[in-house]
């Protein structure tokens, strides 16, 4: 047992979480736990509107969940994508990893899974956002970088040299109903590999797919870049090349931690973050891409840093 | 507009497939529509038992084939995961890479999407494999490699220098309704690139996606390893990997074809595969592993070769 452990998690929807997940990463907890705990903590949060309850419907009204969770350990995952229904998307996912197949489930065939398994159900649509969507359906919008992609994913190294990442959202707000976005996908929406470190994105998922963020990130780390370099390098490359193809690259986000504890973001747009180890109490930070680099700053005063 | 073009495909079954997609290519054809054509020509024929018309089913009996598609000029891509009752869901995948978002769509929500568009419907299942099912439904067995997963990816280059990637599977035999594999997942079941070149998996998709192998095999390519070295060494590792933390690895092939025509392949079974370029007709050929390589042979009698 090494006395190392470290948490990081996106928005600052995930402050309380984050709280949580480091006091058991403290006490000798397993960073698989302090993952499912710290998202679960948003879950079941209704003024996140990004996130499992009160989270953002579909185009017609659903409000449909994507989860996934990795063991760096093992590289076992879980994960479940455009769920209904019910309260733990995390949770479910990670139950998933004990299979040796049928790891990755989707609409009902989750619902199914997740009713057998006994997992608590729960209608996360609020009347609030059954309000709001009654009014903005339909309308021939163009979504921005904020409307509803804001994913928790938290990242964690334990004492016991264990990396887990795990990811929950309620998806783009009104997305067609079956869209599957990155964070259910492994590799885009987040990777684990003890040997490496763990990794989760946040952002346009399409765009994080098309280059496979999470995973890409986690390699550069491998070839010995550091945390920070990774991420941003990450961030910054995937941009540029959709920039230059594509003529445009929507915002994505990515958050990174090193096997031995070192924290990295990259994003291009203005995003906020958690961080938490065995020195440093949990603190919010921001981070903003700013040429090559990312510049990361603490934010002192939380209550004057606003999400939406 | 160089001369320069080559198609690779996976299984013995692909066999017409890749002459069709070779012809157009040779005639100046696009990849992604040779891509489509050679897979269309194995969902369409009812003897392969593992993609499209008929299909192995589900535990519940039901016909769910996923499928994706990639364009290695815009990085962009669609997939279709668990659609029931179509004909040919490289031809859907295909489709949604027009969109900016919502290119990744499951189950009902891709059903939905397939009917408005007007893609053709089919009901998959053959009575053969309705008897075959009724019969070994429910059986406890441990499903070996061969049962139903050889998913066919096609990757091509055309002329004008543009790579692209496809594939199309009816997932494994007797898997959960919902059950999500590598196939219709960028990065592990599928990537392309032109900058690099183009890949695609085959074998049980939850292995390949815990090392994200497509992507990865052309990160080695991109990393100066030539086309075979890539694919063999990143299929090697990855095995390898899973051997050491969880005991074993189950079956998983690739193919991968540079962004200059070369090919290579990598497996960790016995692996028939189709390779066609300028210079070369449509030739058969046997991958397996041989130590920390692949040995790679022409079949000359491709009848004596039996993959089921």
């Amino acid at each position: 047992m090494k006395n190392r452990w470290a948490v990081i998690s996106t928005w600052k929807m995930s402050q309380n979480g984050c709280a949580a997940a480091a006091e058991l990463l403290g006490q000798g907890g397993r960073s698989g736990d302090a993952v499912v705990r710290g998202i679960q903590d948003v879950e079941d949060n209704p003024d996140f509107h990004s996130v499992g309850f009160g989270g953002l419907p579909d185009e017609e009204g659903n409000v449909s969940l994507d989860g996934g969770f990795m063991d760096g350990d093992t590289l076992r995952f879980g994960a479940v994508a455009s769920i209904q229904g019910f309260r733990s998307p995390i949770l479910i996912a990670r139950s998933l990893i004990q299979n040796d197949r049928n790891n990755f489930l989707c609409a009902k065939g989750a619902e199914d899974y997740a009713r057998m398994m006994g997992f608590e159900e729960r209608n996360n649509l609020t009347e609030e956002i059954r309000e709001r969507w009654k009014k903005e359906r339909g309308r021939d919008q163009k979504l921005t970088a904020y409307d509803g992609h804001d994913t928790v994913c938290f990242a964690a190294l334990d004492c016991y040299g264990t990396v887990s990442a795990g990811v929950s959202t309620s998806g783009l707000y009104l997305k067609k109903p079956g869209r599957i976005g990155d964070s259910p996908v492994v590799g885009s929406g987040f990777y684990a590999d003890s040997r490496i470190g763990a990794a989760g994105a946040t952002g346009v998922g399409e765009e994080i797919m098309k280059g496979v963020l999470s995973y890409q990130a986690l390699q550069m780390l491998r070839c010995g870049k550091s945390a920070q370099e990774a991420a941003e390098t990450a961030v910054k490359e995937l941009t540029d090349t959709l920039v230059k193809r594509n003529g445009h690259a929507d915002a994505m986000s990515l958050i990174l931690l090193s096997k031995d504890g070192s924290f990295g973001v990259g994003t291009n747009i203005r995003f906020p973050f958690v961080f938490a180890d065995d020195h440093h109490s949990p603190q919010l930070y921001l981070a903003q891409a700013h040429g090559s680099h990312c510049m990361v700053e603490p934010v002192m005063d939380a209550d004057e840093l606003t999400e939406d």
